[in-house]
């Protein structure tokens, strides 16, 4: 190939990230070589940077860049509920939506026997150990809706129940603004089985 | 927003990059903060000093990592054509194709007076002095075929006509693989014009 080593260098490293193909990798490599030096220093330098700011909160395992989340941080935010989610990404969601004001437990993975991760490989200690002082009340489980989520939410959901504490799953439905007939079986079923009175 | 600032930062840079948007930004800030730190290191040391170290080549103009091109120091590619695209991105382009053996020159822009973009702001001037020494026999012009594009090509043909060489463009027609129920008028048309005996 007559493509340079530095340009192909690029492409390489940036089709590694998730969504990046050979095509899109090439298009932002020449886009970068074209770029200002200071345009491309920032950055190159954000990321890197970035990348070592960041830390875990102690508390819930969600990205911060200091010891605790600004989230755990906010005394506001402790009013007796934690959501429990698989990513920090999963935070950064329910976080857009503006409506869930208690305190969040990230997993950082969702059981999943096929590849090797139980209960230990996951941050569920964690959040047993964030119970004991009794001030948690209500523990909401968002993990996916998908096989690992549904199995990683029973699990917990069997390990908490006999502490005493309200433990509740987000609902499955169909989507807001989306068409009956697009969607499928399973989740037009859980819609059913979840109906509410009007 | 609960965004800490290292991923708040990564999310804005990345933004900046063409076919970025917001949402897709932050998939990759995400990524990114949870990558091996070495990894990160990679990713911003290959834009970075992948940057540093592009230059143009002093012949053609095209993407270069020393002072000519390695197809301008291919001494099997001096055969009498040049090719004349807009990017350094169109050459890579036309050499995936692997059917054109010749030279190119990059006019690192098209003539477009709504934007002030003038003959003395795109390098022709340079292209008329590779025609001095009589070597090149052909000069094939691939600028895109959109307006400005063609106004380019045609602005070009004019000024090196009377200077004794060949000057062709390349051809417009109905695409390889697409179907002819979407092709517009003006490509259709061009497509009948430059029809060819079977």
């Amino acid at each position: 190939m007559t493509q340079i080593e530095p340009i192909a260098r690029m492409v390489t490293e940036l089709s590694h990230l998730p969504g990046i193909g050979q095509k899109t990798a090439q298009r932002l490599a020449y886009h970068i070589a074209s770029m200002p030096l200071e345009d491309v220093r920032q950055l190159a330098t954000a990321l890197w940077q970035g990348r070592k700011a960041i830390r875990y909160c102690a508390e819930c395992g969600n990205y911060a860049s200091a010891d605790q989340c600004v989230i755990c941080a906010n005394p506001e935010r402790h009013n007796g509920q934690i959501c429990v989610v698989r990513d920090p990404r999963d935070v950064a969601a329910m976080e857009r939506m503006h409506d869930f004001h208690g305190l969040y437990h990230v997993l950082h993975g969702t059981l999943s026997p096929m590849d090797g991760v139980g209960p230990d490989d996951i941050r569920i200690r964690e959040l047993i150990a964030r119970l004991s002082d009794g001030s948690v009340t209500e523990v909401i489980l968002a993990t996916n809706p998908d096989i690992e989520g549904e199995a990683t939410a029973t699990y917990i959901a069997r390990l908490l129940k006999p502490m005493g504490v309200r433990v509740t799953r987000i609902a499955h439905g169909v989507p807001v603004g989306s068409d009956l007939e697009y969607a499928d079986e399973v989740t037009l079923s859980k819609a059913l089985e979840g109906r509410r009175e009007m």
